[in-house]
């Protein structure tokens, strides 16, 4: 039997049925480039979000978040990405509630149904009179094939715009799952619900009540995004909103198998769109994914896996592509889980580093062609239990400095 | 009054009476630089250690721990720079254990009253051969004035020596406490009693009980070494080594004014000597205090300290002389100290950054002459309670990313 889940060709949140979305430049981002995105469901949809738990959330963080507890569904998403109105204070919460208000107001919707994100340069207050522009200009470049605009219009640093879809088969009924996301640097999300610079928006056209949307939205957050790093900065904007607006007629209940292939779907399509971030993160050159097993718990494993992908040492030996293990060992050291050195076994793919916490005895070479690869994964066997846990991140090179030394937007 | 405490010219683990050292060359290092340094006391020392709560602890780490619970006194260290001795299993431990026996060979002493230390590559073997004809070179070059040479010997990243010492005058006795360290990466200590690659040692001809000199290091290494940070990468190697032969004649008692005046003789010479590590980070051009009050308590205002020390961002940031507050705010937020965003103010020296959460309205032309400057303080009060922390930290520049992506001892 074939898998039922299959990516599609230039999938994005247009995919699912009865999905219009457009990029657009409202003139926020000196360069000119597409700065608004906008998302808007013919009918209204179901939701969930989950958001940063960074205590310096952004405006339209805390005004989404006020959403997901008030409101029963979402019809709009508009996106900026030329400003954060982060640390803006009262006066950026008013100006994320005139945003929805116009919104709201030129497509003849509730404000409550519409849902708002920023990203961009922290503390200035948004400019609203290009917001407005922007808003009048995005809604009337709404289109049924307008999500790769959208992707390309939400992205500050970032090098590539990252969109997918996937189908679902359940028995002969077609259902599509959209997404797009954003974010190369300040990435280290830990989005919690109801709170998640990292921006991510899903479509589907199944039906799906908003308890379950949420639970699987927790699910989903966890295998993906919560478990990539880029620079281990948390950021004050990271947000990933999922819409269901039912469009294809099929209906998903609670605890039934169709639940379980949605979820198995919605998670794919997450975990590609968060490697996708960490490929190109700012500056990165290499995907790495730290696999941690033999912990006392998961916790520990966690811990473990996050120290060695968040290590300034690792990450600019992996940038010169040198074996020096004494960094993984130093970190896993570190890291507060707990084991015993002599029974450590670290491996760079298939290739033994660390036997019982000493040199495995693989050739330099070896161990440094595994890791000219943009790709490798190091497997960290600590022997101390049955926790695992597995989280991807990227080499730190001069680029990143560069852009981060002399980047502001 | 004048300060009983004073910095000496030229001060080193040598001028203390009764102490001789050097700093030689063992061939350990490819560059032929001096990598052995010897320090040796004319009488048994009184001596306590603190050392790295890595859990890949180095063998000499190993060793060191066994002496301070069992030796009552010690007479000599041996430090090489060219091999850590870590990840080297039981035959690292035998190395360890050799190099302290031929020392105490050689100068006619007890092993027990020899400790030892390593930095360098991990996870290779000692070259013994070395090691032994090092040994006896370096035994016949101690002399009363190697302070210096033993300092240089001991780098290695480090682009400048480090070492001082201090005279206390108490009530016209004088005794002198003395000192060296090194380390310029993988320096995030957290050294705990008698766990600390940074190494440091530290001299003092005053008598003192190993009980008082434990608590008078551990308030030490707190108030110094425990609150640096160049990359957040704790070592396998870290060492902090204080000895006291009473060749002075003067008796420090626990619990009297003297020994309060040496605490802070002790704790003012750390606090130098670990500054100087962090102005000798690895590429560092700045160094950076971030100074945390208003916490909720104590272990909240390290945790926000520790969190924009850290942050990659704001590394970068600082190197670039960008004011960007956006990223400080960002880290204060996701460091797990509790506070209301509307309540925070932050300063970049005395010049306000943010007030109330929101921006402070400085212009960023004065905010980034601030940060001009070599050396400046981020101020951040949370204004949540009495908690305070200060850390030091540097920039992360493209030179950290050349030392650590092309560098293998």
């Amino acid at each position: 039997m074939s898998d039922p889940i299959q990516f599609v060709e230039n999938g994005s949140v247009t995919t699912p049925s009865g999905f219009k979305a457009c990029g657009i430049t409202a003139g926020l981002k000196a360069s000119g480039k597409a700065d608004m995105a906008m998302v808007y469901s013919d009918v209204p949809a179901n939701f969930a979000g989950a958001f940063t738990s960074c205590l310096f959330a952004a405006a339209p963080v805390q005004l989404c978040r006020q959403r997901v507890l008030k409101s029963k569904f979402i019809q709009a998403i508009i996106v900026n990405s030329g400003n954060a109105n982060a640390c803006t204070g009262k006066p950026g919460l008013e100006n994320a509630e005139k945003t929805c208000a116009a919104v709201a107001a030129v497509l003849g919707i509730s404000p409550e149904a519409v849902m708002v994100s920023s990203t961009g340069r922290i503390g200035v207050n948004l400019n609203m009179e290009k917001i407005m522009n922007g808003v009048a200009l995005a809604a009337k470049s709404l289109c049924s094939d307008g999500g790769l605009d959208a992707a390309k219009a939400i992205m500050t640093t970032d090098t590539v715009h990252k969109c997918a879809a996937v189908t679902l088969n359940l028995n002969g009924r077609k259902i599509s799952i959209g997404g797009m996301t954003k974010g190369a640097g300040m990435i280290s999300p830990k989005m919690v619900l109801p709170h998640a610079t990292m921006l991510c928006y899903i479509t589907t056209d199944a039906q799906i009540d908003n308890a379950l949307l949420a639970e699987m939205l927790g699910n989903g957050v966890d295998g993906s995004f919560n478990r990539i790093t880029i620079d281990n900065d948390m950021s004050t904007n990271d947000s990933c909103i999922l819409m269901a607006n039912g469009k294809s007629g099929v209906s998903i209940a609670a605890g039934s198998e169709e639940a379980a292939l949605f979820s198995e779907a919605l998670g794919r399509l997450m975990q590609h769109l968060a490697v996708a971030m960490v490929r190109d993160g700012e500056g990165a050159t290499k995907l790495i994914t730290v696999d941690v097993t033999g912990a006392r718990n998961r916790d520990e494993a966690e811990k473990a896996a996050r120290a060695v992908a968040n290590s300034m040492l690792c990450k600019t030996a992996w940038f010169g592509g040198d074996p020096n293990w004494g960094r993984v060992a130093a970190a896993l050291g570190y890291s507060g889980a707990m084991f015993e050195q002599e029974k450590v076994d670290v491996f760079y793919n298939d290739k033994p580093v660390i036997r019982q916490g000493k040199d495995a005895g693989t050739p330099e070479k070896t161990l440094a062609a595994e890791m000219a690869g943009k790709e490798f994964t190091i497997f960290c066997r600590l022997n101390a239990g049955d926790g695992a846990y597995h989280i991807w991140t990227c080499d730190l090179t001069y680029e990143y400095v560069k852009i981060n030394a002399e980047y502001t937007t």
